[in-house]
């Protein structure tokens, strides 16, 4: 039914912010919809999407590519039917160069504003585990869908990991407080029929393509609205949210960074990924 | 049931801040009941209670007047069963003359303030459509019944309209945050039924009689409480989201004057004027 | 079932802040679980637990016991099974000593933060009344357990005490906003089945054991998290509200003697006082 055309295949050649080597596949792939003119961004770094610097910075690309191109929307999903996104690729965060952390850091920041303001209506199909920085990304959108017995939260205390505020503050913005408060502190992964009971998704669909296609329902309620004003009331509504982390940025990736260094989060680090490492051993399906 | 006297049948001779003409119909109404001792305030400026300066100046005396007179309570109703209030006046809005909107907008803040402070119990009998401005009123008081099968909600957007982050925080006093950031972007009207369910009305009451009646009842749930203690400790719950406001009144009007006198509101404006006048004749009943 | 040991029966005898007396009964009881290592604190000043300098600093220091010892978790209760608290000790508040009000307010406010910041898990087993001052104990909790039929809430406006923004505030953590303003303006004190049905407590027991019991189950859930990082996520969330109160101290301390050394506050209070006596004097079984 979605006639769509491939708009870009191809990660930039060109990374803004870093010199790393070009991927061989592209990280993300940006398809808009004839019919609905809604462009859906599909994370697309095996295994799992983590967020690395490079894939931040292709995520940040598409969604300024989709913003420029006059899309009516943007959904975000994976191309990779087990995984929408397993979060920050911890490799990033374990016995880190401080110099490249600060840039991680800095990129993740980029990555949460760019999704948090993005000028068109956005929405989540969550085709696949969602925890930490999937569900971050999820929650920073307007919408979510997602397919049944998955699993999506906040789950950073589960290795040692404090999380900022303006993680907090996507939480809250979609749970109420109390909720928000002990998900983040038992480190909670809400299963997809938990998480619809507790509001952090929307709808449940039983396919990507349905899912996808509820997400398109949703940013359709908006056809009768002009972009502009549209935009300009989202950011408003969200400004006080953003406010908090734009009014120290530069303090917020040296406590980041203090933090990461340390070792309550190496030792937690170390140890989840040694529980993970086991756990894949074990049970190859189970992620 | 209700036996009342009509304190105050003339609008005041006098405008507090601008020399318009006296009208010659009272715009607002305020009667006590001897009983219950709680004053009804019914807007009555004909036909559809729309804000302009007189009736905004008209509302925040009625206010004041029952402050003073040692009332109960307010219900804030209408006197026209078909519409409660369609929101500002938006010919106040169209080309604008600089210096009326900077009053204009004045009197809006001040109106807001006034409600949201009022040191009497507060209640909405809503006895017809309360879109916008109408909404915004609703919101401010501290309950809401609503008759059946009519629409409430800030649909400002869906003429360009960008409100201020004081019009959203009334929402957000009321509705979940997720739910008021969807529906402010979206314009959302809801009906009666969607507003009980999400929480933007408490009760729906099927004549105008049971409404005012209901919020009677709600005004007596404070019968044992010092009125002063009650007053101080309402304005204390509600002094961060006012001082948002308060803190910066001028540069809200700034901002407000030059985004109303913007291209973007200019033509939303007058495309959203066309559409009213066109359903209006073509389907008189319908508002 | 419990095999638990008592740490400390004896409240301190340096009372921390101040030369009272010291007391011949403890006023606090800590017990610790052998096999849970759950900390059991129970407040122990008869009749009704009412909160004093004697009684805060106690708890305070019950708390801070708890955090040294290695708990698992702090299970806040009563050893009394009528009341939970009964709130602030109002003679404190009755034609107070200014002086002694002062230090009175510090210490309350050293609770509070104590509480709200405490580095374990905490819960409050319900067993009893808990109005005005034992709510606030409650919501500073991270959960809730109740038994049938009993009551809490701040129904502080009740002797026309206007509370602070920070009491508010705890509130506002487990109560959606509207419900907060509303049940604040009332003095609102909710029975056990409607506290469940606003969220203002997690669960119902039909016993002291069982309340125990769920809240330790409630705690068990961060058994897999680490304590330091999990401490550290719970004040990160609370941080918000805690600096509200944390940026000026002494000017919640100079505003709150004020209020209530002034008539507004001392004649609500005789008069509550005097409701309460003739009550407990016609109805001796009911508080």
């Amino acid at each position: 039914m979605l006639r769509s055309k491939i708009l870009r295949l191809l990660s930039p050649a060109i990374n803004r912010r870093c010199m790393s080597s070009v991927p061989k596949i592209p990280l993300t792939l940006v398809e808009v919809d004839d019919k609905s003119g809604i462009a859906t961004l599909s994370m697309n770094r095996p295994p799992v999407n983590l967020l690395d610097i490079d894939m931040m910075n292709s995520i940040i690309e598409s969604i300024t590519e989709i913003e420029c191109n006059k899309s009516h929307g943007l959904i975000l999903t994976s191309s990779n039917d087990r995984v929408f996104c397993a979060g920050l690729d911890l490799n990033e965060l374990q016995k880190p160069n401080p110099e490249r952390l600060k840039e991680f850091w800095a990129i993740l920041q980029d990555l949460w504003l760019a999704l948090h303001l993005c000028s068109v209506p956005t929405a989540a199909a969550i085709n696949g585990q969602a925890p930490a920085g999937g569900c971050l990304l999820a929650t920073a959108c307007e919408y979510r869908v997602m397919m049944p017995e998955l699993i999506i939260g906040i789950n950073a205390v589960r290795f040692s990991y404090v999380v900022p505020r303006w993680f907090m503050l996507s939480y809250m913005s979609v749970l109420p407080r109390l909720v928000a408060e002990r998900a983040l502190t038992q480190g909670k992964l809400f299963t997809t029929a938990e998480a619809l009971q507790v509001g952090l998704i929307d709808e449940v669909a039983s396919s990507k393509e349905e899912a996808i296609s509820k997400c398109s329902s949703f940013i359709g309620t908006f056809s009768k609205v002009n972009p502009i004003a549209r935009s300009l009331t989202k950011k408003q509504f969200r400004e006080s949210d953003v406010q908090k982390l734009l009014a120290d940025r530069v303090g917020d990736i040296k406590e980041s960074v203090e933090y990461i260094s340390g070792p309550l989060l190496q030792e937690g680090l170390a140890a989840y990924l040694k529980e993970l490492k086991s756990k894949s051993s074990s049970k190859p399906r189970k992620s």
